[in-house]
């Protein structure tokens, strides 16, 4: 395979496997019948155009596809758009599969599923400890394999792992200095927090709003988890309703979708570690695409600003 | 008994059995002690100051004690208050309780089960009609006890069940107008929405928020109790999730608590009907209490507003 | 004639009368010019091309012109347009006339009149139903012909007495459950309240805003009237003011083009029966063109939601 | 008589006339009735108390009676506060009445007279010069004895005519300096703005809000005025209407109450004019009041701001 | 030269000498490339599209050469466009130079400059004439070749000192109403106000945001240069203070970019003052341009609203 | 001396030295004088009484002088008051000073010296070290002994040096989990973020606003300091234009009175560790006070919120 589509620029012939992540028929304004393609492979996207496409097209060039692209690289509306010169789908001898095409974290998954055994070996309240692990064991497949969001941030498989992971190596560090935050508390919401993506989202490779989790929200629906795994375990004790709490209110802000805000020391810390790495890794992604002593891109959840990236830092 | 606290004027003399609600010891700014009392019966309450209080007063004159007061009444900051000249506690031979000084729905409990009863049997779709049942026979004690909050609208003993039964004779007449309404999980949802307050208060006579109901609150405790409902019935269709749906969103927007802002039309109705009962129980309490052609004092939930009371209104 | 464009899928052939709305001379991206209209019949509406457009068809192709149109359906961002083969204007014995085009409420007019004759039999206070009567009969014909918006809601011929009819029937309802309110003020001032939208607006056909309604408001043009009705009936009473407020108060917010927030309990029962009346009615548009479950599209005055539709409504 | 109430430190002794502005019957924390009076002369207002009052004293001591108080100045809560010793009603051979008792304008209701008449001579447009002067006329008494408001700025004797002075001054320097501006639409405008405070405002003495004032407001009110002008004048010409939007607009927000914001020029340049004017009283009124080198009190309507005096303004 | 591309109606042919102030190559819908244009002369701007754009035409016309231009002035969603037939770099012989085409403050700088010593010479106190006179002469040559802003108001050559002198007459004559105001803070406050724009601002001509401008702001940029002024000058009064905060506040709001809120009475007038100016400016462009009786396009930075230009204002 | 005033209950008597921080003169609701104290040692302060207060009493006990007193407490408002029976002034003998009085950080300030200087040592750009170097050492000694705030958080005597080794300590920890963090760069933000604040209080051990700081404000202040410090130490990099960024922007939007929200990615963490440290150390402060099961007083700054401090914290 090539370095990747996102190392191409304007001009350049592509020529490669690509999966298709979307695709649109349209009309130019023209009249005529054209295919809009969305392509991806693990580097980044492109938007393509199939002109002139034929009935059979449409069958052929679906999302969940791969396919062996020829074309120019293009630009529309300031993008790079691909003009698709030939285009068939992979076949048997290609030795290409879907998992080559996505997004990954920078992280294995080993390593993910270590550090979080670690921190769960940190922990010294029984009853978090258990309703952790049980979390943890339950929906192992998942918190391995879903994104933490569908775009913004930790938009990757293994993304919520890795947004864990680090939240709890930033509250590892915050409980050393302030010796008085309830470190086991803290833990445990953060592993918590967004396990209700897994029901909000509906798979971990192209994953949309389910259903249920427009109606009801990844937050609701990580309380009936921690009161199921309470139920199964048999706790009783308040550390059900503080970890419930911390979930409930991590979003800090009733506006921000919390229908309590944090009142516990713990959920207060919570929803800063993960506004920090959020917001850490929107940053990071932009400044790395952006030359040292230029702008970024306005990021649109970072309430649409753009960064500079100084020339100092490189030294 | 007089006919009660309610009724009485600046310069009248007060003589007769009151129920301690609050009791606060305070030191008065010539640097003597007194007692600050707030008492009531069924028709309402007043501040009472017991000067010169001494230090038996305090055992004898707490929350919860009937008392039989003589004293005249003045006024402070525009307020009534109750000076004391004479107080004891209420003795066996009194013949009072405490559930005569408490204010209660003004229809009786009889009529609000039967109504519900009623509004339940009109209800189509089995799975609402089995949840909705069963929650009205689970919390039937608390459900005809409790008021539907501490102060502002429907707070007296039934005040719950009076505000439900209430919004579900809106609901039937605008099911009447608009026939493309639900009618079945617009009733549901009116029952459900606000039975998490039997967990979020302390108890139906003088409610205080429980610690639960201050990290959690009364809509994501209902949620589990549907999910509850829904486990033990077992009951599994689509309903399951829009009642949940209806009871996180019934506050309307996420300023005022909903996780989730309306996204099915009968949760957009259940929010209209629980904001026209609230606002027309306010306004009724407020204009009561005012003379034709004059504005009630502010009401705070509705915005500090006054409201005038037309002359011609009384025609 | 056909069963009505708003039945026609992508890739079907249309050939029927449409009413032009709208009319504009564009060029394409290659350069040639095209017009592009906007044609409707009583079912709904649709975007059309007409490519390679002469000079003379400007002339023939205006606003307000019936044509018999051949041609292919579409799709453009994801919205039907339709592809002209053949346009011509209607002729004598085409036998189509512009208010076959346009689109009526879903009730007669004679029911209508027939409504607010008993509405207004129902009041009981003299000085209010004069005042009402006098409207109903001063405005009669623009009554029964004028929308009640622009978009969004009511937004057809007569929409403006269907809003009224339909809140007058929960206003009566309303009344029956709480007896102290005061029915006949509420009456007069639903009538009244949007009145003004008939000066504000230029016609009931294709209404735009008049320079007078862009510089005054529906509100400010109608409380004017009230005075005048008044002034020419010599009545004096408290009514007038009474029914002014409830005209001016009734966007219930400042933010919202009210001067003055309610103030009086029948202004604040009004504001509340319109935002019922205008949200299910464009709750109910939406939801009768989506599928069960699945959700509509976001509907921009209901906050940009979407709603569901839930699969067992169907039952 | 002394020099005035405003002149006096804590400590000292006052012994002459003042105006009751607002008398109160209050119980103290020990026990005793005293009277809550607020007295003013000419040149301020001071808080006083007269412990130990009778019966008769609520009697004699009313609102608008003039009395010859001796007593010393403390002070409660930061602020100055009569102590009385000895208090009577004025008799006839004290010769002092009402108006010496009340603020006035800086400037005598002549040279107002003289300004407003000076600036209509200016106006060109013969129906705003009509409708201007016909205003003027119908109103002449209380247009030079209301306040233009109850409090904050512009709440003495003449206020009213006093506000629309300045501004015409200031409308005059800022159309010579943007020769577009429609100096006659906005002469005008600030002439008819606030007249509707006529009918808001009970009397010019001692103002409060007529139940009118509180459910229509003035602008509402002056509106109609407008309107009832234009037909007696038989005036049909654009300006009407444009008076009209002035008015309405010329709080600048809906948020502010106005129903419109302004849509046009003047309108926008009335609302500027109007804020500095009454900014710039407030501002002075404050600094007036203190030492250069200090700030003022927090003026409530500039955002509760105080205002530094700089030392080299006294230069 | 002709009249300039102002205009020219759609339909006209153009044949004139244009600067290129944007150069963008596209791709069009049907793959080929072009040159979208921006094209100016001292009246107006349009966009122009150069279809079929050779390799070469990319390095002949690019932002800041001044082109000869043959083409038909067409429309493209709702805006003039030019097509281009003919284009050609202007030469030697043709007797043009860009700032030619650059549009101008409508008064000489020669004035500019005459007034703004006029209004120095009137300040009476010492040190904040020297902070002046010292700025005027610091930054002379920028003084009176900035713009004001890059769009919406002042976005001209010599636009910066055209609005200083515009602010300084209206601030002469808000003194001469209000004597309480130093006027010699006001001015010294109007001259300095925008003067960071300098640094803020990459060049006169087509000014862009500088990196510094960007990150610090033209405030606090001036802060720092009245800080250095005062070094220099060795001024030390409670002047250079109270000129910082002018500087620093004139936003009037810390929304708006000022980190203080107004705290001296010159501060607030000076924001109003500003207010005033860039608001009478952009109104007085868009109604310029519209025919009496009709409305204006939305104006942005006033809140989006549409000026109406009345029909009588032209008698 | 005794354990410290924050250890007593209402009912105890206290005898021992106290610091004056605050004296009243004023007027008690029966006419009689009496001086309002705030009294302090190092755990904690009291609101006091000295009735009948005599004219030498306001000589005697002033701000700052100690006092040795003897009294009561009790209770007023909810809160406690010391009712002073026998109050001196404190004697040569009596070996009291004043700074055994104020609050003081939990750790020493050789630590907090030592601490900054490691900090300082791990930095490796030698612009920012630079920079940096020259603040701690031009402004040692108020570094060492000003609050960070007057009240909330870290408003004790060094505060403002433990704010910033606290904060330090986190970006250690941070810049660890992201390497692509400057290390440099955020730690000479945090050291110069605050250092205004030396400027805008008047002193570290009773610390007010001083005009210029009420004027300017410490971020302003502090960026003309860190111009200063380039100037003197002649260093001309971007990193100069980088720092003011972070002083400017720390605040993190206009609301909270920064210019310019965080645009380089060091900024927006410099913001969430100011957040995070101080909000830590408000909740730990309530935290501290309140019994284990209950909630703390609510938290102004902490948008007034309570916290629940968890039973099961203690195991």
């Amino acid at each position: 395979m090539s370095e990747g589509i996102a190392h191409y620029q304007v001009g350049e012939t592509f020529d490669d496997f690509l999966l298709i992540t979307s695709a649109t028929k349209s009309i130019a304004s023209n009249g005529k019948p054209f295919l809009a393609l969305l392509l991806r492979d693990g580097t980044g996207e492109i938007d393509a155009r199939l002109w002139a496409a034929k009935k059979e097209d449409e069958t052929l060039f679906k999302k969940g596809v791969i396919v062996k692209v020829n074309g120019e690289i293009g630009q529309f509306r300031n993008k790079p758009q691909l003009k698709i010169h030939h285009i068939r789908q992979a076949q048997e001898g290609d030795n290409v599969e879907v998992k080559q095409f996505v997004e990954k974290a920078p992280v294995s998954v080993e390593w993910l599923e270590e550090q979080i055994k670690e921190f769960m070996f940190e922990m010294m309240n029984a009853n978090l400890q258990r309703l952790t692990r049980y979390f943890v064991k339950e929906y192992h497949e998942e918190l391995f394999a879903y994104p933490a969001a569908t775009r913004n941030h930790h938009n990757y498989v293994s993304g919520l792992a890795h947004h864990i992971v680090t939240m709890l190596r930033l509250a590892r560090e915050i409980a050393g200095i302030y010796p008085e935050v309830d470190k086991d508390l803290l833990y445990a919401g953060i592993i918590a927090h967004d396990l209700g993506k897994i029901r909000e989202l509906s798979d971990p490779d192209s994953p949309t709003y389910t259903t249920e989790g427009r109606l009801l929200g990844h937050i609701s629906m990580m309380v009936e988890e921690v009161e199921k795994a309470a139920k199964e375990l048999q706790i009783e004790g308040e550390e059900v309703m503080a970890l419930k709490h911390l979930v409930l209110s991590h979003h800090g802000k009733n506006e921000w979708g919390s229908p309590k805000t944090p009142h516990i020391r713990e959920a207060e810390i919570l929803h800063y570690i993960d506004m920090l790495d959020s917001r850490i890794q929107m940053m990071n992604n932009a400044l790395q695409k952006t030359k040292p002593g230029t702008f970024t891109e306005r990021i649109y959840p970072l309430e649409q600003r753009s960064f500079y990236k100084p020339a100092f830092h490189s030294e």
